[in-house]
C-alpha cells in the first residue's frame, strides 16, 4: 500500500488541493488560483506544477504516491473525459490523460458534486453508510448519489443532477431553462426570492425582517427569514415554512426513489441546523412512501464543509 | 453449474410460475390461484406444493435445481423479509425462510416491480445494458431501477417507487395519500381521468371519441384518446399531448438523476408503441439536463409483457 494521495477540487475561482495519507488523514491543504482565461488552458498545468512543487518541498518519494483524485464542475465519463465545464471555460477535455502526462502520476477524475458526496460518505455526515444522497443547498441545488459505496455516474457522467428534477410542472423558471425544478424552489437563491416577495407584499413593514436588513431589500440573504422566524416573526415563519415544504417534497422524492441510509444536507442553508432539519423531517415523514412500515432514511447535516471535495477526490484515488 | 431454476411472480389474483434452465430458457409456465383469505396464509404453501409437483412430474433431480426466485408485491429487505403486502393480505413475513422450509430448496425474494425490471434488462428491452429504469404505465405507475446490473433496493427494500415522486407540488391527489405524484398524471387511470374530463367539457359532442365509446363515458379506456388522435381528432390529441407532457417530465426527472443506458416503458399504455414513444422522446429531449453535450439515454418499449416477472425472478436466483 502506497502512503500518499492528492485530492484536488477545481472550482471557478480557486482550486483546492490536499495532500492525504492513503488512510485518509489530511497532511496539508493549499489553494491555487483558477485561471479561466484562454479557454482555461492553464488550469491543469497550474495544478500539476503545484502538486510537483509540493512533492519536492516535502521530499515525498514518487513511488509512495498512489495518485491524484480530481473533482471538476461538469459531467466526467468513465475514462476521465469531461464533456464541458462552463465555469472553467472548458469544452471537451481528457483530464486524466492530460494530468497524467503533466505529473507522471496516476490520475482519476469525477464530477465535483459526486466527489464531494463521496467525501461526506467517507468522513462526514454519511460515515458508515452504504447508500447516501447528498443535497447541497447553495446558489443552486447540487447533489451527489452514492449507491453501494460507489458514485452514481450514469452513461455519461452527468447523473445526480437532483437540482433539476421538476417538482412543480410548469412552475418557477429555472436557470437551466426548464420550469419548476427543485433548484427553483430550494436553492438559497429561491429562498432569497421568496423572502423578497414576502417583504414586497408587506407594505406596512410589519415584519421584523426589515430591521435585520436595515430597511434595504438588497440586504436579504438566506439567513434573514430564519433569524426573524426564530425571533417570532410570522411573515418570516411563513417564508421558512413554504421553503421547507418544497424542500421536503424534493427530499421525499429522492427518498422514495433510493431509500438510502442517509440523506445529507450541505451548502449555506444547511448551516441553519436543527431549525431547518427538524421541521424538514416532519414534512418528509408526511411525504415519504411506506414510511410507516419500513426502516427510515436518516436526515443529517454535512460536516466537512468546503473540504468534502478534496477528501472525496483523495478517496477517489485511494479507494481502489 | 446446476441446470434448473424456478421463477415465481406472486400477484393479487394469480401466481405466475416458470421453470427455467439456468441459461435463461423458459422450459414450462403455469399459474396458481392466489388465495388471499385467512391473511393469505395459503399462498406460499400453494406455490411450494405446485413447485414440488412440477419437480416430480418432470422427474427433475433436486440436486440440479439452483433455487427459486420469487417476486412479491411489497418491500422486501436483504434477508428476504417482506414488510407488508396489502394485495395479498400479508403483514410482515419471512418469505425466504418459509419457502425454504416448505420446499427444501434455496430461495431468494425481491419486490415484484424490481424483479420484473431485472427480467427486462436480462432478456427484454434493456438487454445488454448496465443501468436501466423500468417505468410501468398501468393502473398505477410502477418501476424498477437497475444500477450496475443490480436491483436498487435501498435500506428497506422499498426503493424504486418512481410513481410516487411529486411532479406537481400540491397537485392532483394520489392514491398513496400525497398530492401531485407522477402516478396521478401518468398512470392509465390518470389518462382515463383526463379523457373523461375532456369529454365532459365537450358539451357539443364534437370529439370523435364519442363514437369510439358508443356515447357512454364509462367505456373510456387508455386506448380511447390515442385511437381518436390517430384519426385526427383534436380534442383527443390535446388529451394525448397533455398526458405525454407530464409523462415526459417524470421520465426526464429520472434521466436527470440516473442517466441510465435505457429507460424502458412497460404496462398497458406502452402498447401504444411509436405513437407514444416518438412524441415522448421529443418532450424528454427538451426537459433533460445537459442533453446536448452528453450521450443520451435510449427510450424503448418493454418486450416481455407479463413474463418479465418470472424471468427476472429466475435470474434473481441464477445470477449469483
Amino acid at each position: 500500500m502506497k502512503k500518499y494521495a492528492f485530492g484536488i477540487d477545481v472550482g471557478g475561482t480557486t482550486v483546492k488541493c490536499g495532500l492525504f495519507s492513503t488512510a485518509g488523514e489530511v497532511l496539508d491543504k493549499w489553494e491555487v488560483r483558477t485561471r479561466t482565461e484562454d479557454s482555461g488552458k492553464n488550469i491543469l498545468p497550474d495544478v500539476a506544477k503545484s502538486v510537483l512543487t509540493k512533492i519536492e518541498q516535502k521530499q515525498l518519494p514518487k513511488e509512495e504516491i498512489a495518485g491524484i483524485g480530481i473533482g471538476v464542475p461538469g459531467p466526467v465519463d468513465e475514462k476521465g473525459v469531461i464533456a464541458v465545464a462552463v465555469n472553467l471555460h472548458w469544452g471537451r477535455k481528457d483530464i486524466v490523460r492530460e494530468m497524467e502526462e503533466l505529473t507522471g502520476l496516476k490520475v482519476k477524475a469525477g464530477n465535483d458534486a459526486n466527489v464531494a458526496a463521496l467525501g461526506e460518505q467517507w468522513q462526514g455526515g454519511g460515515r458508515g453508510t452504504r447508500d447516501m444522497i447528498m443535497v447541497t443547498l447553495g446558489t443552486g441545488v447540487g447533489g451527489g448519489i452514492i449507491v453501494n459505496d460507489k458514485m452514481l455516474t450514469g452513461i455519461n457522467g452527468a447523473a445526480g443532477e437532483i437540482g433539476h428534477i421538476v417538482i412543480e410542472a410548469d412552475g418557477e423558471h429555472c436557470s437551466c431553462g426548464r420550469d419548476g425544478c427543485f433548484e427553483a424552489y430550494s436553492s438559497a437563491t429561491a429562498l432569497i426570492r421568496m423572502t423578497k416577495d414576502a417583504l414586497i407584499r408587506d407594505r406596512n413593514k410589519e415584519s421584523a425582517m426589515w430591521k435585520i436588513i436595515d430597511n434595504s431589500i438588497d440586504n436579504v440573504n438566506g439567513k434573514t427569514p430564519f433569524d426573524a422566524a426564530q425571533a417570532g416573526d410570522e411573515i418570516a415563519q411563513k417564508v421558512v415554512d413554504k421553503y421547507i415544504h418544497y424542500l421536503g417534497i424534493g427530499c421525499a422524492n429522492l427518498i422514495n426513489i433510493f431509500q438510502p441510509d442517509v440523506l445529507c444536507l450541505g451548502g449555506g442553508i444547511s448551516k441553519q441546523g436543527d431549525s431547518l432539519i427538524e421541521p424538514l423531517i416532519k414534512v418528509i415523514e408526511k411525504e415519504r412512501f411506506a414510511g410507516n412500515v419500513t426502516k427510515q432514511t436518516r436526515v443529517c447535516e454535512a460536516t466537512l464543509g468546503n473540504d468534502a471535495g478534496i477528501i472525496g477526490a483523495a478517496l477517489l484515488y485511494t479507494n481502489n
